[in-house]
């Protein structure tokens, strides 16, 4: 099938022209500013991380012109990108705001991708999106709804991106159990991102430009989000919630199986799950995003593995990595890491197609569906 | 060689009659408190994290009687331990404290290995050691040096362990610089163990026990403090520095070509290293108390590909898991993680031999050298 070899980038962020508006007219973060280099040329630079070094980073016309991401997507044989608003997302705006811009920016994305171009030979649109719901503090439930409806009924809208603060208390709150439970009979999958980090202190006091807050805090907090998603029951409620999570998971596989041994000696948690936490590991989705492909291949072992954790399970053998390879999904991160001196491919991209392709027993089969065939069958495009 | 097939455990726990019998007198964290149970019956509980919940946990005689330590390696098939007192050391000390204890705490240390029993059949001892120094703020280099110095001269320790909060400003801290060249000199291993975790904001609102500190704050800690060594120069300034990391290194392994990534992103630390973050990892020796096989293996597949990350190396294939696995430790965490029912052998003890056990493309001989002749090489027993 012709399709199993389009490729595929469900990790792709933008500002739609209504949201980079709406960041240049702001005084506090998330902002744009535009500054004077030293050459004398304006630029814009976005600041969303608090103690942000260097004034933020440049943002240019990648952030939100459509004919940049195609071209991007051409540079680097890319023919269908799952577009998502970048963090962070209406996180900082009033219910109200929240409210309004969600559903306009909604039906922006559903015109940015139906009016786009097409994948030529197919029937398939090149670029598709991941919604926003209002997820903001004191928000109501039915307002989140609305802009899963919304979500739900567009043909080119197949998910919703999200942040892991929740309403205010985080994902594993009960709060949002009507919205799992929406999200999930509508077939829309979450895209699971971190903006947050960890606390600043953590960091020291030692500069080291964004490495500490982007290489470990954002994959951190993703793997506290999950893992707290897990504790909280909400994958034994709604097993058939689809989860994608950013940056390959971030650190839950590694620690998954120290994670079941902490609740297993934990007289509080013992015995409220269903499953061993490792069985939940392989429901979810997880972009490959991670840069290596020993990461990658021991992501698909740890997906994989998760038949033996089932309570009840008489499997004895873990799943093949064949089988884990079937819920990991390629991504790029664009705009963010783009190369330090200009170059037609960015190593970014280039690190993580090269490490699909080295994944040691993975089928041919095998890395083309996580290059773009397990996101074809995932959102049914 | 007979000794290859010894079982060594270089993770696992005590605190000495002195360092209990100063806790029992202590009103702030850390402490040991008394209680009486709903059985009426009096039980001593160790409280050393903040906001702990359950009152802490109960602290019997595994903490402290060395005929239990004894008992525990019996019942368990481990013919050597290097203990170490268990966290928080010497840390909420002032530095007059700080720097008598961790002289009588060596000597103590020293004399219950040297008056242990050996290995039947060998020169080797049965118990080996992991001492302190006096790495508090404010405490002077000479206190520290000469805390080194008196472990470099005992024949029964190995080296040291250590948090991750250096002399107050953790450690990265170049203040650090003429330690490590000193233990670096001697030959002596660092063991690098977490306790302060990650800040509490982070866990939310759910009681979930000891869980989210102790499965993931944990190998976070180390996994940051770890990473800023790293970009600090440390292991650029001091290559022969052996630095052992708890819990198989954490989240790092899984983290480090995201890491390399961000480092090569970066304007300010791009050219700061001598080489890849990866190249590093391949200098370190790891714990293998992780629970799972397929951890095991991935994180000696991360060990084994540092030779691709050496500046100038023409390496394009990754060492083997075998050459991996070569720096590579069992240990248990004894006395942490007990049965939650009286067994005699304990979950967690069996779930980190398991786990060696079944590593995919490990032979007998690196599963032999895990489990103990690793050790015997690395602290020269």
């Amino acid at each position: 099938m012709a399709s199993k070899r389009l490729v595929v980038d469900v990790h792709t962020h933008l500002y739609l022209p209504r949201y980079a508006s709406l960041l240049r007219k702001r005084t506090d973060l998330p902002k744009i500013i535009t500054r004077t280099r030293d050459d004398g040329q304006k630029e814009e630079r976005l600041v969303i991380l608090k103690d942000e070094p260097s004034g933020g980073r440049p943002v240019g016309p990648s952030y939100v012109e459509r004919d940049e991401k195609l071209r991007f997507m051409k540079n680097h044989g890319i023919d269908i990108s799952i577009v998502s608003t970048a963090n962070p997302w209406l996180d900082f705006l009033s219910t109200k705001e929240a409210h309004e811009l969600a559903l306009q920016l909604n039906d922006d994305l559903d015109e940015y991708c139906s009016s786009g171009p097409t994948v030529p030979g197919t029937s398939m649109r090149q670029l598709y999106g991941f919604g926003l719901i209002p997820i903001v503090p004191n928000i109501s439930t039915k307002s989140l709804l609305e802009a899963v409806r919304q979500i739900s009924a567009s043909s080119c809208l197949k998910g919703l991106i999200m942040g892991t603060r929740g309403v205010g208390n985080g994902l594993d709150d009960e709060a949002l159990d009507p919205v799992w439970s929406a999200i999930s009979e509508a077939g829309l999958t979450v895209f699971l991102h971190p903006h947050y980090g960890i606390p600043q202190e953590t960091w020291g006091g030692k500069n080291n430009g964004h490495v500490l807050p982007l290489a470990l805090g954002f994959p951190m907090e993703t793997t506290i989000a999950t893992t707290r998603l897990i504790l909280s029951g909400v994958l034994d409620r709604f097993p058939s919630l689809r989860l994608l999570l950013a940056h390959s998971g971030g650190a839950l596989p590694q620690l998954s199986s120290r994670l079941a041994s902490c609740i297993d000696h934990d007289p509080i948690v013992a015995s409220r799950l269903k499953h061993d936490a490792r069985f939940y590991l392989g429901k979810l989705y997880l972009d490959a995003v991670c840069y290596g492909p020993e990461e990658l291949g021991f992501v698909s072992d740890v997906l994989a593995r998760s038949n033996r954790y089932e309570t009840g399970s008489k499997n004895i053998v873990p799943g093949s990595r064949s089988v884990g390879s079937g819920r990991m999904l390629f991504g790029t991160d664009h705009p963010f890491f783009p190369p330090l001196s200009s170059s037609e491919k960015w190593k970014s991209v280039v690190e993580n197609l090269d490490a699909i392709n080295n994944v040691q027993d993975w089928t041919k089969a095998d890395k083309d569906g996580v290059k773009g065939g397990n996101a074809i069958s995932l959102f049914n495009l």
